[in-house]
């Protein structure tokens, strides 16, 4: 009995275990790694292995491959799926196909659809034939459907099965089924065509003579292969199936999916929304990603904001004069687009929360801007009161401006949270992922907003004698 | 057999459902209201009841409790924590009580955490005494621990019992364990210690005369109650196991955690991070919730805001007899901060993802400004270069305001990714959630710097003559 409590932690003063590793890369001493790696904690695992650099990375796995494929396979499938991906890509054809062979069949797929597609293909082509017809079916399917996230590591019998020779395939093989689903086994026809579930819990309780046929649950949901990961979810959420069996049009089962591979696509969905809210177009980065595709990434992101920027402030170039006139204007400008844009960005976040947990689709414009205006509005004028005390005391009441800032405060963050609550719900229905363009949109639109106002309300309030 | 691709799509010429529903939840007819959401499409349920408000809601569990509890409880599984838990507070203390005896162990738990303390006590004193006695364990744990993501759902037999006994067990309560963890089964000692875990599928090839014990997995991983979700995750990596058992220190057998329930409480942190980087403090906000508590969640982010972004424009204080000579500095500002706001950001959301997949930890930052420093320098000079053009084509090399801004721009953006890559780390290091502060904090110290800069700089170069 193994616990991981019993794992001892790190000590400070000991030489870090990365750099041991490191060493027995180098000398190409891969007993040793496999020794070392063996012992570290699983919890640390990761972050050992992410002080390698690619190379060394890769060359860690040519050392550990022929020694110990089942735990290279094994160590492969606990990196993210870039890094894994990168990984492959590097080592030479052949071992790459063997390594890949002992991975599970779905992330397979993710490892190879995240690999340059060239490299891929040659991956796939040197694997065994029939390995390869499967992968290639996968991969044919979009990533977040049900095609794409099945798994072919399922229980399949003929409908005319009794249950003392499934019993019997048992006996023979013994402890073989680890990464299965094992909860249910699947009937077929002589045609592969799927015929229905049974629990193999069941098989139990069941007579030896009866057949699969005779088990199977009559009202067992299957999906098609282009069912999407929120068709799955949803119903995942109204059963308490593990697992649900994949079928195609013409009747033949293709697989099935597990309820963890639904929950864990949606979670790296979230990840990806995290990111692109934070500004990485393309998908995630990782610092031992190369130099280039990082910089070129996040370019691709900065280089429109500047032109989305410039249209933002050219609303401040239209009253230069009025600036010249108050300078202190250039003072307060910032400071209300800020608050602006973070009371906007507030009302994008619940959105987009509840776009994701199906509360509200794109039709529920009119909805949402009810439930946001008097929050809206109270908000304004309670931190516009703020605002509006903040240049009374620091500038004292010259000409008006507290009230200028107060008002422009006002009318500019209710404007913004319409915006913020409202363009979640336009990007969804144009098909646009919510998360990838309302920020930076948003920030020039609410920027505009509160240039202009607190600009031209200055211009027809403010007493400049 | 049925499919969710049979589900018939709503319409959109008949009357929406949610209206017929909020008619049967008027009149009290509770058959009606029960049909109508047995006939919608699982994808659309959630969607349809978001449209009812609060006591709407409520009412409608009033009537469907006693017609179908079973029904009822499944229903608000689907539901949201914070929604489930507001409907349960509203129910009568014996009603809340009875349909949540129904709910899976794992989610009772979710739900009373998330009520009301003092409600939440009540419901519990209402339930039957030992089912309360569990819950209360259970609540007793963080809800990011073992303790706290166990279910109590798993079959535990005594170490002694034959297979022969348990399989007369399976076919006395046939069909009772959907929402067990069936894989395994848990051998205990007569003092409910725990002696070992049994995969299921071992009983169809055992003798029947074998014992539990005889049959139990020797190095199976067990965790205590106080292990976190990172750890678990990371077991979870490591083994192949759908679940572990919960083991006290004395060695008593308290439940297991499922492989499912640590990646959705994962989910649901990310989730978090998002709200809070959108700026909602206080955990999820739903429009559904009421006015007051939405109001006052959003507007403790602001107000805290507010003092920050006075602090970085007293920069733009200190220079303002410049910008009364240059009035073009007010447009610029405002775009080399937001772009330098960016750039930082985009640090933020790498280090953020590196630190939630344990590839990099407090320790790191020299490494990590390593591995930024030359991305930063080369984004920096890329951008200054697009913005001295912009700069130049609409002002002219006004007195070098092309090579302040440029310059201005390249050092604040420098600078802006050191922050954003260091801030998530420094916060890891102290135990604060780098998604709650980072932003905030950092586009204030992006705004100071970068007006400090491009202020500075052209008090330094510009040429006002």
């Amino acid at each position: 009995m193994s616990s991981i409590l019993d794992a001892p932690p790190i000590a400070a003063e000991e030489k870090p275990p990365w750099k041991t590793l490191s060493k027995h890369i180098k000398t190409g001493d891969g007993d040793a790694a496999l020794e070392l790696l063996r012992e570290v904690p699983p919890s640390e695992l990761l972050y050992v292995l992410g002080r390698l650099r690619d190379k060394k990375l890769t060359a860690l796995w040519q050392l550990l491959i022929p020694i110990d494929l089942e735990f290279a396979a094994d160590l492969l499938q606990l990196l993210p799926d870039v890094l894994a991906a990168n990984l492959i890509e590097q080592l030479p054809t052949e071992t790459a196909a063997t390594l890949l062979s002992r991975v599970d069949s779905d992330e397979q797929v993710d490892f190879l659809a995240t690999m340059d597609s060239e490299r891929s293909a040659e991956v796939i082509e040197a694997m065994g034939s029939s390995e390869a017809a499967d992968i290639k079916r996968y991969l044919s399917y979009p990533h977040d459907t049900a095609g794409g996230l099945m798994v072919s590591e399922i229980l399949t019998f003929s409908a005319k099965t009794s249950v003392s020779s499934v019993v019997d395939f048992f006996r023979k093989h013994h402890d073989q089924f680890d990464e299965y689903v094992t909860r249910y086994l699947f009937a077929v026809d002589e045609h592969d065509r799927f015929v229905g579930v049974v629990k193999s819990r069941t098989l139990l309780t069941a007579s030896p003579s009866d057949t699969m046929a005779q088990l199977a649950v009559s009202d067992f949901s299957v999906v098609s292969p282009d069912v999407s990961v929120d068709e799955l979810e949803s119903l995942f959420d109204g059963v308490d199936h593990m697992a649900v069996p994949v079928v195609a049009d013409d009747g033949t089962l293709l697989g099935a999916v597990k309820r963890s591979a639904v929950f864990e696509v949606l979670q790296e969905r979230d990840v990806a929304s995290l990111m692109r809210f934070g500004g990485i177009v393309g998908g995630e980065e990782l610092r031992t990603m190369p130099l280039r595709v990082r910089t070129f990434r996040r370019l691709m992101f900065l280089l429109p904001s500047i032109g989305l920027s410039y249209i933002a402030v050219s609303v401040i170039t239209i009253y230069e004069p009025i600036i010249e006139k108050a300078t202190v204007l250039a003072v307060f400008l910032p400071m209300v687009a800020n608050l602006c844009g973070a009371a906007g960005n507030q009302a994008v976040a619940v959105s987009i929360r509840e776009l994701t947990l199906g509360l509200i689709d794109g039709r529920d414009l009119l909805r949402v801007w009810g439930q946001e205006f008097f929050l809206a509005l109270f908000n304004g004028v309670a931190i516009a009161s703020v605002l509006a005390a903040v240049v009374f005391c620091t500038r004292g009441d010259t000409g008006g401006l507290p009230l200028v800032i107060g008002a422009a405060y006002t009318l500019s963050s209710v404007v913004a949270v319409g915006l913020g609550s409202g363009l979640p719900l336009l990007m969804n229905r144009l098909g646009i992922d919510p998360a990838m363009l309302s920020s930076p949109v948003l920030t020039t639109l609410t920027d505009m907003t509160s240039f202009f106002l607190v600009l031209s309300l200055a211009a027809a309030i403010l007493d400049f004698t």
